[in-house]
């Protein structure tokens, strides 16, 4: 079993509405010196594989197919580990 | 500049809706293989800091305040670069 992380960012052409309202927020709290807020998903899979070439294809299948909109979004695919199960 | 992800994820203790909807969605894709599905945020800061320390301390405190909600979810913060302006 492999633990594998696929992050999902949106492209920085894209206006990120929530990370300007956290920046926002985060001003109003006092924290001046943080400049630039963007906010992506952190998905983690479980991927029965019997490789970490087969673990990552997977993930990026999975990610291409339904995880990321490709329109408006990134992704890198990360493996933390091969789980031993 | 430093630019700074912070990771928040759902403690394991708490149930992850989007995560079964979004297995679920997986297998009838025919993506049997992947076993779980856990989603979570990752949360790209740019701080201005004199230096990485300060940096890690100012997102661990924006964690803490705003970004991660510590009854339900843990965070990780990891520095990414220091970028040079």
């Amino acid at each position: 079993m492999y633990k594998i992380r696929v992050y999902v960012t949106l492209r920085p052409s894209i206006l990120d509405p929530k990370g300007k309202a956290s920046l926002g927020a985060l001003h109003n709290l006092g924290y001046n010196r943080i400049k630039d807020v963007r906010i992506g998903k952190m998905i983690e899979l479980d991927i029965e594989a019997g490789s970490e070439p087969q673990a990552r294809e997977a993930a990026e299948m999975a990610a291409r197919k339904l995880l990321a909109n490709e329109v408006m979004e990134d992704f890198e695919v990360e493996v933390m580990e091969a789980a031993s199960r």
